[in-house]
């Protein structure tokens, strides 16, 4: 079936599960507001960065283990899973101590040596798409960790890089159908940042909900003009909550359809 | 509100305009057939190409004339409207003796001295967007239209060229929402030449509608694997019926949400 | 061989052809001293764009058919062959009665019936490579020329698109020598449009002549930061004259290495 | 000036620094006479791969710390200094004991955590341009390495991913003179995986150097065809003698014009 169970929460068996939270872990307070916040809209995972990989060694990289402290307890304050990067294998331990979820982040798909190490851990992991991969190289990397017997993978599509300018990276929902028939893996969609822009995560989520998406995870702040990163991508609460609405109405739109009688297969040529 | 009215049809009003047939017309009786079918499975407008811009001179390059005979007749016999590409300038008026909508190939998006003529003829247009253009590249090229008072243009996105190989093309759905924010003009989905691939045009076709597309177009033939080209991401009769079937519902289902007293309007940020 | 004579001027016989001029005819006293300026510093063919392709429609679209009077002038005047681009099929008779040489623009590489016409024409013909076409679709367009029996073809690396964002376009060199195995056109260099910075056209003209190309296109202006279009990617007189001197030294170092007795062939694999 | 100098070698100074070796560490003996061959011809550091990143888990991973200790062995045998990659922060210290520059390759550009590491171990290093990553990032990659006041670092070009099929990668020799106006490092090209071609390497390694290279660095192994990977970029050592031959006088030609009385600087616009 290719679906993936940690704790209570499964992925990958029809339902559609949500990441949400802020692209940086900020501080405790605000932390725990958001996961009570994306929670009530129906959220099932909490995310955010602690170890933060940064085009440019000056900016802001993350409040590293304080970091990975605050989103344990706000995932068991609000009863949200956690997924939370790890960029170096020697922090493999430490991160699997807080996180229900290993995150290897987009710059680090190619990592091999962190991939092997990952897969050793076993622990449950959510693998992001490098910007500059195939899709044939992105399941090459989940290899990585199938060879070692960990099969709690994740696949995260989160847009690649292209000549186009309006948009952060280019969502290629293309790679939902393909990976869906290519893999039992679940696939999750990070509109936030496969487009980069606040103003249309809502009809690319659509767009990833339609295509077929396992879930998708998105970046939420109180106010995300002030945010440290990623400010120009994060939706707040209101939108957030309104983003919930109608992605859980249109999922169940197209899952009823799925399971009526009338229900026709789509036959490939 | 930017939309359309050709003849009896109106793109771009809420409806969902879906335009359908093979890439190559190939003879009379088949186009015929084929405008039927896809009549009757809901199609509004009717697609083939009697003049074929193609990589290789030594490829089949399109009946011509004979061709646009044969498309004039179909559209006519099975009430559909019909569209097929001009690639020469000296060809417009011949091409708009036949045909209902001129299209520009993806190969010419960039060729200016074509639409300059072709907005000073006034025809209806579609405006197939370069496969290695930016949006902004895409929506001035639509300006040479309208600079010249030709207001009857349909925008359709194709796919760009990427570094992806399980694909022909990527799929862009990101500028549907972005030209709908910074034009009035349709957009059109085609998700055939977007992905190549007959087994994923369904579900691209749902993430299409999903993003907002004012239509899809879809190529349809009797048998896909003799089709003279692009076969592969071609469909039969009844996987384009299934299609339409699901389609329809989808974009009913996506319209009454909308217009619906509980429907929340998105805020960007 | 694969040379081709335009009058007095043989291209691809293992001498160095130099073209060079404004990216657009601005008057007629400029082109003069344009033309004189670049014959006296070693450039055998004269540049310089009467129809210009535009992103957008409201830019400045060349002065036509003037301009091609005040090329033909100044060409004629300097004793230097001219090229300049066609941009319409019906054109072609206008725009060969005035130059040379007709270049086929990178946005119209695609433009099947242009090309197909040029070839029926018969006259010289410099080809672009399309900023998003691979190299085997480069030499397809060319076969659009060879099949009508038109031999004299001259090929032109410019450049592709890509990500890379320092640069206008990427110049992509390993065409050159990858093009000089497959075809026996000559193929000429532009590192102008090739990199859209004029602070680096010396560097990589001479990397184009050490990669094996049978000459340069270099863009040229009295006062760059005037120029009507273009101008960060040109060079002024003096520049041009310091690098006509030192790509003439290289490309008479490499000659004579390759015809001397020593010289050892580089054995393919 | 912005030399680098190892032991007895300096890099960046106007001199030429060759890098020469097999794709991957296959076994001593082979590895030991191809140093003593490479160094015959001119090379003055031996590469070879005892971590190998590869795109599936099932390709041949490197012979690891025993592949190390070869390459130790043969460079002190010929006289080269050595490189080889390091992919794993845990690996450092085992790798900087055998090596005297560490390799940082184009999958683990982005692999911040990795840089950081490296950087406060102080040793050279040698930072390989991620394979979709702009001139800037490559900039800002090599910045963590100084921040962390280790200033022994060298660049590499090896080509970018592009949409073209003919090249394994588009060698973006631009970058050559864009970094040399925007830092002090040296850079290599790297034509061989630039390329992917070894019937393209050596005109590529001349533009390489008229480019303004401080160095490049060839793939060489005694049977390219048999070589473990990568052999169908790789010179055998007849071909390795000959441009080594072609290279140096160029660079001799290109050096005595830069410091002849005659020669004249570009001016930047």
């Amino acid at each position: 079936m290719g679906s993936i169970t940690i704790r209570n929460h499964t992925i990958g068996d029809g339902s559609l599960t949500i990441i949400a939270g802020p692209c940086s872990i900020e501080n405790r307070e605000q932390l725990l507001e958001i996961a009570h916040s994306v929670k009530e809209s129906g959220a099932a995972i909490l995310r955010g960065g602690a170890f933060k990989p940064r085009t440019s060694p000056y900016s802001f990289q993350g409040l590293g283990e304080e970091g990975l402290q605050y989103m344990k307890e706000a995932g068991q304050a609000a009863g949200l899973l956690t997924v939370t990067e790890v960029m170096d294998s020697s922090d493999i331990d430490l991160v699997a101590s807080y996180a229900d979820i290993l995150q290897i982040g987009s710059r680090n798909m190619d990592n091999f040596s962190l991939l092997k190490k990952v897969g050793q851990k076993g622990h449950p992991v959510m693998l992001k798409r490098g910007y500059m991969s195939t899709i044939e190289e992105f399941l090459l990397a989940a290899e990585y960790f199938l060879k070692e017997g960990d099969n709690n993978v994740i696949l995260c599509e989160r847009g690649i890089r292209t000549f186009e300018k309006f948009t952060r990276n280019t969502l290629d929902l293309s790679a939902v159908p393909i990976i869906k028939k290519m893999s039992n893996l679940p696939v999750i969609v990070d509109p936030s940042h496969g487009t980069g822009r606040a103003d249309i995560v809502l009809p690319m989520s659509k767009a990833a909900v339609a295509a077929g998406a396992d879930g998708l995870m998105i970046e939420v702040h109180p106010n995300p003009k002030k945010a440290i990163s990623d400010g120009q991508q994060t939706l707040d609460y209101n939108a957030f909550r309104e983003l919930m609405q109608e992605i859980t109405e249109l999922h169940a739109f197209l899952n009823h359809r799925l399971t009526a009688p009338q229900a026709v297969k789509f036959k490939v040529l």
